[in-house]
C-alpha cells in the first residue's frame, strides 16, 4: 500500500539520543501501520521506558505480506501472526517497542469466528509471549475498540463501564486487552491499550469492517465514486481522523509507565457526529455534486451492528493523559483531501 | 473426596420427563463439584433447554484424578482439561448440560501464570469448542469470580461495572466470561456465567486461594484446630455458603434462555460481612473456644489482595433471576456444622 509519504527524516537537533531505537509494527501494512511508520520516520525519535529520547534505528514492518519501504531503517518481514515461531522471528531480543496493530476486522470476525480467534486472540498472545521472552520488558501498543462495548449503555459511555461485546470482533479485542493489562502488571510488558473510535476517513480501498461506510461516503465521493450509505441519517457515530489516531498512539508509546494505575486501557477521545452531519460537512467542504454521491440505503444488518456500538464516550482518563479529538468533521474531510488527493477536489 | 451424601434418588412425582440428561462436571473432583453432583442426584431431574423436565441418566465427573463414586448414575472420568481429546472425550455427543467448574485457584494462579492461562483460559476454550462439535447447543455453566474487579470500585459494585482484575485469575475468569457469552450469542453453547462470591465455609483442606482464610478461620477452629487470620477484623468479605452456591447454579441451569438479554453474566447476591464479624458469628454460634483460636496475625500480601476485592455488590440482574444470599453468617455456620460435622460442635 503505498501512501506517498515522505520518508526524508528531518532532524536539525543536536544528538541528544542515548542508544537507539529498535521498533516493530505488527500489520505494518495496513493502512495504520503505514501511517504509523511514516510518521516515526520523520520525528526520527523516541522516548524509551527511562523517558530518555533515543533515535528510531529500526522499524520492522511485521505482516502477511512483506512491503517494499526503501528507507534504509525499514525492515519488511512477511510472516504469520497466528505462528509463534514467526512472532518470535520479529519481536526478537533487541526490540524495544511493538506496536500490535494487527487484527482481522469486525465483520469477517464475526463471519469466521475461528480466524478472528486465531488472528486477534491466538495472535495478540502469541506476541505478549515474545515480548515476554526479551531480557527487558518492551513497550507494547495494543489497539483495541469500541466494539467492546454494547447493548443498555450510558451515553456517554463512562470509562469504567463494563465490558459487554455484541460481536465476536468486540469479544476477542476484549480479551486481548485483558492480556495486555494483566502480562503489564506481571511485568513481562509495558502495555498501553488504546481503544480507537472509528477511524474515519479511512484511505484506500473498502475492508470488510461493519464501519466501512463511515469511510466511504466520504471517500469514495471525494474519489468520483458513488457511495451507499447502509443506515438513516440521524444515526451518530464517534470518530477519530487517521491523523489523530497517530498522534494518540504515539503520545500512548512516550506517556511514562508511572502515569497508569489499575488499568492500562483509554478510551481515546473522540467526535460524536452523525451521518447526516457527515453528509453535510462533505457539502461544506467539497460542495454538492460529491455529496449527491451519497445514497441512502440502510441495510438492517449493518444498522444493527452500528447502533450497538455506543456512539459517546466521556474519556476522561484519555483527556488526562493529554489525547485528543479533532475539533470538527469538516477538518476531518480537510485532512483527507490534503493527505490523500493532493488537496485537490474532484 | 468423601463428603458422605447420599445418593439415594427420591421421585414420587408421575413420570413428566421426555427423554433423558447427560450432565458433564468439571473439576468434578472438587469440593463445589463433588456437592454439585449430590444435589443434582438428589433432585434427579432437571429441565431441557426446551424447558422439559428430565430424569437425569448420567453424570459424569471430569478431573485430573477419577473418583469413586457408587451411585450407578455417576461415571468418573480422568482426564486433562488441557487436553482437548481429553475433554472431547468428557463432552461427547449425547451431553445436555457442561457445569464447567475447573480451574487453578487465584493464588496457584498469581504464581504460576503459565499454568493459570493453561487451565483457566486454554481449559475453557477446549470445553467450549468440544460443547460447539455436539449437534445440539448444550448449557453451559460456568463460575466466574469477583476476582474479575479491582482498583477503584464504586461500592456496592454496580452490575454494569467494567472489568479491572488486579490478579491473573481473575483476568483469566474474565476472558471465560467473554468467551461463554461470545460462544453463546453465535448460538455454540446456551452459556451462563455466575461471578460467585468467595464460598465460606469451604469444607476440607485449605486450597491456595487468597480468600482460603474466609473459610480457615470457621473451619479449622470448629474441627479442633487453630486458625490464623492474615488480616484485620475490620477487613470486609462477599461470601455465598456452599449450599447456596450450589443452589444459584441449579438456579442458573433451570432458567430458559429467554432470560438472558446482552449478557450471560450474572453477579450472584452474596452476603457483606466483616472477618470481625465473622468470628463474633462463630463465637454465638459455636463458644467462646473456637473463637478464640483464631489468632488475627496480618499478612501483608494477602490482605493486599483481599482488600483489592469489592466486598459488596448489587447483584440486581442475579436477584431479579430468583438468586439468593445466606441470611446471615451465623446461619452459614450453622449449615456448615449440619453438612460437614454431622451437627456436633467440637
Amino acid at each position: 500500500m503505498g501512501t506517498g509519504h515522505t520518508t526524508l527524516k528531518i532532524n536539525n537537533a543536536p544528538p541528544a539520543t542515548i542508544g537507539s531505537m529498535n521498533i516493530v509494527i505488527t500489520g505494518g501494512a495496513g493502512f495504520l501501520g503505514s501511517k504509523l511508520c511514516a510518521e516515526l520516520l520523520k520525528r526520527g525519535e523516541l522516548s524509551d521506558t527511562g523517558g530518555h529520547q533515543r533515535e528510531i534505528r529500526r522499524i520492522r514492518l511485521f505482516d502477511v505480506a512483506a512491503q517494499t519501504y526503501t528507507d534504509p531503517r525499514v525492515e519488511n518481514l512477511a510472516g504469520d501472526i497466528t505462528h509463534p515461531a514467526d512472532v518470535r522471528r520479529a519481536i526478537e531480543d533487541g526490540t524495544d517497542s511493538v506496536f500490535h496493530l494487527a487484527a482481522v476486522v469486525s465483520g469477517e470476525a464475526e463471519q469466521n469466528f475461528d480466524l478472528g480467534m486465531r488472528v486477534n486472540v491466538d495472535g495478540t498472545r502469541a506476541v505478549l509471549e515474545a515480548c515476554r521472552e526479551l531480557p527487558k520488558a518492551p513497550k507494547v501498543i495494543f489497539t483495541s475498540s469500541l466494539a467492546v462495548f454494547g447493548g443498555p449503555l450510558a451515553q456517554p459511555v463512562r470509562d469504567d463501564q463494563a465490558l459487554s461485546p455484541q460481536n465476536s470482533y468486540g469479544a476477542q479485542k476484549a480479551i486481548g486487552e485483558l492480556l495486555v493489562n494483566d502480562m503489564s502488571r506481571k511485568g513481562f510488558v509495558d502495555g498501553r491499550v488504546l481503544r480507537l473510535p472509528t477511524i474515519s476517513v479511512r484511505p484506500g480501498k473498502p475492508n470488510k469492517a461493519a464501519s466501512g461506510f463511515l469511510s466511504g461516503i466520504i471517500r469514495e465521493p471525494l474519489n468520483g465514486l458513488d457511495a451507499i450509505c447502509p443506515v438513516q441519517p440521524t444515526v451518530r457515530a464517534w470518530l477519530l481522523s487517521p491523523r489523530r489516531a497517530i498522534e494518540n498512539l504515539i503520545l500512548a508509546h512516550e506517556l511514562p509507565a508511572s502515569k497508569f494505575g489499575h488499568t492500562r486501557t483509554i478510551n481515546v477521545p473522540g467526535l460524536t457526529v452523525s451521518v447526516g452531519e457527515m453528509i453535510e460537512a462533505l457539502r461544506a467542504v467539497a460542495g454538492e455534486a460529491p455529496a449527491k454521491r451519497v445514497t441512502i440505503a440502510p441495510d438492517p444488518f449493518i444498522e444493527n451492528v452500528v447502533l450497538g456500538w455506543p456512539a459517546a464516550f466521556e474519556a476522561e482518563f484519555g483527556k488526562a493523559l493529554g489525547m485528543q479529538a479533532d475539533a470538527d468533521y469538516a477538518s476531518v474531510i480537510r485532512a483527507y483531501i490534503d493527505d490523500e488527493l493532493g488537496g485537490r477536489l474532484p
